[in-house]
C-alpha cells in the first residue's frame, strides 16, 4: 500500500487530512454551541461546512485523474476507494455537525431541561472514533479499526438511553416537548456521526485484510437492541 | 459512455438494477407495514436487508475488477466510481427501510393516532425518486436526474409539515408520546430516503456535464427553512 503516499497522491491524502480535522472541529463546536447555548458557535459551524463540500469534490477528482492516469493494480486502486469513500463519509460527518448547529440556534435562548450529561460523552466518544478510524487509514492500524467498530455500540446505547430520559420529560412536561425534541434529533446527529467513523474503519479493515467486513454484526457486541 | 454497457460491465450494471428494484420494494413494504400495522411484512423486511448488503458488495468487486483489468479512461473511470456509489446510497436505503420496519413492529398493535395522509404521500414521491435516480443512470437521462433533485424539497416540506403536526398531537395528548415519536423517526427516514436519491440524481448529473454540482444550492429552491 506504500505506492499510496507516494507524491503523486500527497495531495488526496493531505486533503483527506484537513478533512478529518475540519468534521472533527465541526462536531466539537457544534455540540458547544448546544451545551453553552451559544448561537455565534452555531453559526461558525454553519458557515464553516463548505469547506468539507468543497475537499470531497477535489478528493474525488484527485482519486479519478490518479486511477486514470497510473492505472494502479487492485491494491492501489481499493486504497484510492477507500479514501474517496473516507471523504464522502466525512462530507456527511460535516452536514450532521451542521443539522446540530442548525438546532443549537433553535435552541439558543431557552432554558436547558437539565445539565448536559449524556450528550457531550456521546460527542467525545464519535470524535475519538473519527480520530482513530482516520489514524488507521494513515497508519493502517488494523486492530485501531477494529477498536473503533466496537466503540459504536457505547454510543447507541447512550443514544438509547438519552431517548429514554427525555421520552420521559415529554410526558411529565408538556412544555419540555418542543426542546426535548431538538435534544433528541440532535442525539441521533452524533449517532450517526458515529456510524461514520465506523463505516470509515470498516472499509480499513476490508482493505487491510482483502475481505468485506461490512454487514458482518458478529464484530459487534451481539445483535443490536430493538428500542432506540 | 457506452462502453460500460459493454458485457463486462453488464454484471455491475444488472445488480445495480437489482439493487435498485430491491431497495424499492423494501420501502414499499416497511411504510405498507406502518400504514396497515402488519408485523408480518416488517419481518419480511428485516429478512431481506441483506440482499442488499450483498448486491453492494458485489458492486464494489466488480467496479474495482473491471478498473483494475480495463484501465479505463476518465469518463469511463467516473462512471464506474458513481455506480459504486449509487449502491451505496442504495444500501443505505435498505438501512432506512430496515429502521422503519424496526419501528413499524413496535407500532403494530397500538391504535393509530389518525388516519395515515402525509406519511404515505412521503413514501410514494420517495420511491418514484429513486426510479427516477436510477432510470437516469441507466438512460443517461439528464433532465429527469434534474427534476429528481427540484423534488427532493416536497419531500423536505412534507416532513417538517409532520413534524409540526405530531409535536401538537404530543402537547394536547401526552399518551401519544411514545406513538408519535416512532412517527417523527418513521418520517426522518423517508426525508433520507429522498435524499439518496438526489445523491444518486447529483452524481449523474455531475457524470453527464463532467462537473460536480453536489452542493450547488441553487438547483433547488430556494434556500431550506431552518424548521425541521
Amino acid at each position: 500500500m506504500k505506492r499510496f503516499f507516494d507524491s503523486e497522491l500527497d495531495a488526496l491524502r493531505s486533503h483527506l487530512v484537513q478533512m478529518g480535522e475540519k468534521s472533527i472541529e465541526q462536531v466539537r463546536l457544534a455540540v458547544r454551541a448546544v451545551v453553552e447555548g451559544d448561537p455565534e458557535l452555531a453559526r461558525q459551524v454553519r458557515a464553516g461546512d463548505d469547506v468539507l463540500d468543497r475537499l470531497e469534490v477535489l478528493i474525488d477528482e484527485e482519486g479519478v485523474r490518479y486511477m486514470s492516469l497510473r492505472n494502479p493494480v487492485a491494491t492501489d486502486l481499493r486504497l484510492v476507494v477507500v479514501g474517496m469513500k473516507a471523504g464522502h463519509d466525512l462530507e456527511r460527518v460535516g452536514d450532521e455537525a451542521n443539522n446540530i448547529a442548525k438546532r443549537a440556534l433553535r435552541l439558543a435562548g431557552e432554558a436547558p431541561l437539565k445539565p448536559f450529561v449524556i450528550l457531550p460523552r456521546m460527542a467525545a466518544i464519535a470524535q475519538e472514533m473519527l480520530r482513530d478510524a482516520l489514524d488507521c487509514f494513515l497508519q493502517h492500524d488494523n486492530d485501531k479499526a477494529l477498536a473503533v467498530i466496537r466503540r459504536d455500540q457505547e454510543v447507541d446505547d447512550l443514544h438509547r438511553e438519552l431517548y429514554r430520559e427525555l421520552s420521559i420529560f415529554m410526558a411529565e412536561k408538556p412544555d419540555t416537548i418542543s426542546r426535548a425534541l431538538e435534544l433528541m434529533f440532535i442525539s441521533k446527529s452524533i449517532e450517526r456521526i458515529a456510524d461514520h467513523a465506523t463505516n470509515i474503519a470498516e472499509e480499513m479493515v476490508y482493505l487491510a485484510k482483502g475481505e468485506d467486513i461490512r454487514h458482518v454484526d458478529e464484530l459487534k457486541k451481539g445483535p443490536r437492541p430493538a428500542q432506540e
